[in-house]
């Protein structure tokens, strides 16, 4: 049987990466790469760098995957386009682990945690449910809300509190208005600016433990330009941004 | 300036561990080492394997600090019996950091990630907005609800929908109740029975990335008793009990 890794490498530093990821890419045949524009750019190569620095003896090979462009606009329900476009990644999988030895060892190296805004253990669980006969082994990685945590030096909850992980999309739709602590990711309209009449805090980080980090820390209403204009100033400049940040309100007593 | 990491060392697994936490622990001329009950017993065994596994060069000491014991039933705000205990802790780190040379480094080995229902950090940013000349340097690591989803090869999120970390406590009082996903730490009282009228799943485990590690899955109703039995033996066995699970209800549409 063909046993796919689905291995957590961290949210950008290569110092993120746990022994059970280093070993499980020592492990591999195979690397699945996504043929993605801005991941094609910037993700890409720093993999590529994880994979020279720390597999002991290179014997892999690398095979490129298309991503299929998900439709945007006018789509009626979000959830619809994301089934589709599983579906399109489905075969294009398919077609790559026949690529492998029937016991071959394929991996794919997963930005941040494979359990968070990452659909690649879903399309492999799906293929599983299906009947294909895959062993798939999940590898956890440091996800971008603990680098975001971690550099900012805060906790993700309060005290005895709870702390919601979201998207831009949800927050923009309210979610995160009654919460105290949030985290939000996947958010190109900072939709943060909601927040800036409730005296709430934000912890901004983009490129997270790179060298090329940027931190923001403040009250919304005080730093949300700033954030604005360093985030288009860095897409610009890297032809791709990664970010994310958590929302704290005042606390309630 | 003394410095003072607060390495996370993963849910168990010492495979969890990053390069980065590695690098920290060989940093380090001080481990201090909470003189806890439990943790004395169960953790700490874990703490000094991964110190002699991974630090190189041994020149540290351990200095063991007593953890207050909190107030529990009959106390009218659970807020304020926490920064009782958190003001006995400062005082005992205070006293502890005072053993460092005045440059010197000092590391908490902190179960999971150290921005997840752990005290350490805010203790330290306290101190220092108290004036307390201290560094500190935060290193984030694999937490128990990434373990979790890693070995149930589920997603904390389903696609496009939030998750919920939180309390047993709060699940308790019925935060979980309109939540997709949840992931419940620190419940001694199995609230996850609320759930079992809901079709509800449930993601279960204990001791996770460890060689006595439990999973239990599948729907709240089925499994509860199960769950209810395998902690019940496994605390008895171990005299101690770390686990956490995920509440995922059925899809809304």
């Amino acid at each position: 049987m063909r046993t796919i890794l689905v291995i957590g490498i961290g949210a950008g530093n290569p110092d993120y990466l746990t022994l059970q990821a280093i070993k499980a890419m020592n492990r591999a045949e195979v690397f699945f790469m996504p043929d993605k524009g801005e991941e094609k750019a910037g993700l890409n190569a720093i993999r590529l760098a994880m994979l020279e620095q720390f597999v002991s003896e290179p014997r892999y090979r690398l095979v490129e995957f298309a991503i299929p462009s998900r439709r945007k606009a006018a789509t009626p329900d979000y959830r619809d386009s994301v089934e589709e476009w599983r579906d399109k990644l489905e075969v294009a999988y398919q077609r790559m682990f026949a690529e492998l030895p029937d016991d071959g060892v394929g991996a794919f190296l997963v930005w941040g945690d494979p359990a968070l805004y990452d659909g690649t253990l879903r399309i492999l669980r799906d293929m599983q449910a299906a009947g294909s006969p895959i062993a798939i082994e999940v590898i956890p990685g440091i996800s971008a809300p603990q680098a975001l945590a971690a550099q900012h030096q805060v906790t993700l909850n309060r005290v005895g509190e709870a702390v919601t992980i979201t998207t831009g999309r949800r927050v923009g739709e309210g979610e995160a208005d009654a919460l105290s602590s949030a985290v939000v990711m996947l958010d190109n309209h900072q939709v943060f600016r909601r927040f800036a009449m409730d005296e709430a805090e934000i912890f901004w980080g983009a490129y997270l433990g790179t060298a090329d980090e940027i931190l923001v820390a403040g009250k919304v209403s005080e730093v949300m330009d700033e954030i604005d204009a360093k985030r288009r100033e860095a897409q610009a400049r890297h032809g791709w941004i990664m970010d994310t940040y958590m929302i704290r309100k005042p606390q309630a007593d």
